[in-house]
């Protein structure tokens, strides 16, 4: 149970079975932090190449394939005061025949600015080229893009995510979320980065308001603990996680994999699985901008 | 501001511009019933056809082309002891590698039958081939299928949807809610059908808990206002619909819709409501299991 | 075995359950003419709504559901000088991305005119905003849109397609063709319009060229024939249709329509009729326009 | 213009910037041998794990970022007596209540064995549990999985596809056939596997008639030459390729790419590029079977 403080000195734009920057143990807690997507860190200067680096990879000792990975999000936190947006909705969310009307030219090459608060817990847009400057909201840390090794020693693009997670871009994975991978590579290999002060729902223009993060988590083991795709947990809810094209399989994946959990983890037997997720299944849009989009499947804990 | 108290004597498994049933006006109330998706109505006996057969359809005096039709549920709520509901996720739903796990033969020919109780607001499963017997949810009536006359004089099956509604299969149709339709046929022609006490989201195994209801709803007509494709409106959001296949242009139906709402009505200028949009949107997955899957694009009034 | 001479007096912009304009037997052959898409006749000139306009609807003595309705088109030729297509790649043809690219605004409304020789076989590009002006392409008159009666009293616009057939815009669909069609409605109620003298896969411009045609077509009503989705046969190959969206689903429709019949008609066992698609079958693009598209699926007559 | 002679020590099952086996000139032609999609070489023995192993990857001396190689198949020859299939259309390409019918088992782990006749140019099929048995094609012997390493630093699965070519399955891809890739790894690292001897479109049964290869091939190195997606041309037509999720975006790809191509290299400019490919462009299905689906958008070079 060793808390561990890290220091990233480089940073990689795939997740992949890259050599490890630290070796870890079930129940570790890490203390580290994460550039923005574009690769600039606290500082708001530019370090690494920009494409969602990420910090890691982190090496729990003892995972193998067939097993299950469990990451506890202690601490998502922005470390510096200004994130940024798009300012365009992306042109696959909108009818084709609609993207003439796009704004597809505005200042600051396309972003905007917003200023975080972290005592108060919120952001507030600057940007001169709209009349909604100034509008402020909440503040909800997340991490978009995060994983273990993908299968088969891949090295798969921080753009997008699959099995092994990456970039599925879903604002439900904040402090005190709990997220579940398989584990493919030795050690698991854990990357994380791509920190949004918040996000909407399917991050339609492309970002969330994009910013370095101070992050502690916390990992635990599963031994022999097989699982296919991402699965979560927090307090209200467990869930799991589909990353394709189109969103309907995105549908399949999460589906399937909440079929198989709620049969062997739950007690229910296949009858009651499916009658029971029939009535009570949740789904959130994780993103719909990536290469492969995302989609949650939810069932509520007091429903279980 | 008449209420008229409607019998239906028939009922329609296609919308279309079928001979109205009932002229009513701008401001005006009906009160009136639904039988279920199989034609069974408050007695469980059918007596229509199955295919979500709609009462209805209501010519609202004075709609044409280019206006929007708001109807208000002022009540929805069931009329009889028993629903019912599939016991199985339908293919689709599933990776298709999975589908030999399926459920595919259950005893009554699938369904199961749940005990409705609108005092309690309870709805409890009775089903003797799962351990899940018994288990009891929260009623949440709601209407699966309506809407209005289609585009150039259509007539589309109740199994699906499009601009003019149909079976969008969205649990947040509830009492309360206000849905808005473009008006394509002369009067409007709204028609309504298919209730169900509660449903899970996307409603995966094909039904929520089907059942016939009590629908009292109150018609205001928007002269002259132009939409798209149905909206929405309840306490707390407002909200645009997508019907199409698949999820993909569902989304982008509903959030081009919802693009135009914000610069139309509610003050964006074009930056601001893509910039707004991308970081305040939520979607609900209303259906994906008809003809045509249903998205729908949020936004929270307190935001406005 | 009668040949009907028909002169339309009006034209359908749905495909639906409408008063028949002649009732035809078994065996019968029918000489008659289309409008083009936007309803212009052999003159050139508009005499009807734009949409697909449909000659029909024929009703076919003793059809009934369940049974397949077989239409061979004996003739199909241009009866004009000139017929025009689109001067655009639809915004859904190319990455959302890159559709800032389009030609939006072209002269002429987005259109270009061909100039048709039935003599020379030939159609010629009239349009001086191009240095394509003059390319010459070989007639390959066919049908865009055409079909029975939907399912269940359906009326369902020209603009569209599904198991009734209707706007399929696939270029395989030309003299010597035979189409099969599922009898939904009594008589079956076959209607036909949108004449192509020519059109590339996928009609991608929205339109192959667009031209009011001389059409002769012979009926044969094959009785307890089940089927599901269009069919047809040419001189070298079966083939099915699928309609719908996205592609994938109508990739679906049409290999599964092709395995039922592979096993009903051609003796081949279960093993032997996946075996052999597997390695057998051709797919081609009908149209990735129409809000539903089209695929079929094609197999030898040599191979069976 | 050297020919090199390469016997394969090792294979990868996925593409990537692996270490080079060999360094190879513009102009150089290689003769080489390809294991099948099991990883079993030309005495039908698995030398090497399952998934499309490939041979390789060659390193082209000067290729960079920004340039185009080009890979002229000289011969593509089955160097054993037997290949395999399954016998099996894939769930996902059939309709998923379709599903219970297909023959999920089947003998020999649901794999057919075919003779392949080289002098005859045959392959026939020896199956005892279908009366298809003894059926015989002709050959039409082709790679399904080769590319180079993709966009920054990835290493991608063999079992997919992307702009970097992969796991395409396509069977245009014979000899006399010369493929492009854009190229994104110094050194480009040109891969080859998965040899078919013959294959339907689509692979539908998730293969072609899979078995080993003797492979010779030529390069050319196109500097400075731009391109976005994997290219091709062989005596008749010049095609573009994407690879994607849904088939949709697939075409979307492949279209975009044809467009770029015909205004830079052919001569058109931007409406004659659009109005020439509504009417001359035809598609192939590569396959829909991998996670990523292949359409194949082509021109005759008569056109051009």
């Amino acid at each position: 149970m060793t808390t561990h403080h890290f220091s990233p000195a480089h940073y990689h734009t795939t997740i992949g079975w890259h050599e490890p920057v630290l070796h870890i143990g079930d129940g570790d807690t890490v203390i580290t932090t994460t550039v923005d997507a574009r690769g600039a860190d606290a500082t708001d200067k530019p370090i690494t190449p920009r494409g969602n680096p990420q910090t890691g990879p982190f090496y729990i000792d003892g995972a193998e394939p067939g097993d299950t990975l469990a990451i506890h999000f202690d601490k998502i936190v922005p470390n510096r005061r200004y994130g940024w947006t798009r300012k365009m909705v992306a042109a696959n969310v909108v009818d084709p025949d609609y993207t003439p009307e796009l704004p597809w030219n505005t200042e600051n090459n396309g972003l905007a600015q917003w200023r975080i608060d972290n005592d108060a817990g919120t952001a507030t847009l600057e940007a001169a080229d709209t009349s909604l400057n100034g509008f402020t909201l909440p503040l909800n840390p997340m991490l978009g893009c995060f994983g273990v090794g993908p299968k088969g020693g891949q090295a798969i693009s921080c753009a997008t995510s699959a099995e092994h997670g990456g970039n599925m871009d879903y604002n439900g994975y904040v402090t005190g979320t709990t997220a579940y991978f398989p584990v493919f590579a030795p050690g698991a290999r854990f990357h994380l980065g791509d920190g949004h002060a918040l996000q909407g729902d399917g991050e339609i223009v492309g970002t969330g308001i994009e910013i370095s993060m101070d992050v502690q988590f916390t990992v635990r083991l599963l031994k022999g603990k097989q699982s296919f795709w991402p699965r979560g947990e927090n307090a209200d809810y467990i869930f799991t996680v589909g990353n394709a094209r189109p969103l309907d399989q995105c549908v399949q994946h999460a589906t399937t994999e909440m079929l198989r959990w709620l049969m062997t983890d739950y007690g229910f037997d296949k009858i009651g699985a499916h009658t029971f997720l029939g009535q009570c299944v949740e789904y959130d849009l994780g993103n719909i901008f990536d290469p492969a989009y995302t989609m949650v499947c939810k069932v509520k804990k007091s429903l279980l």
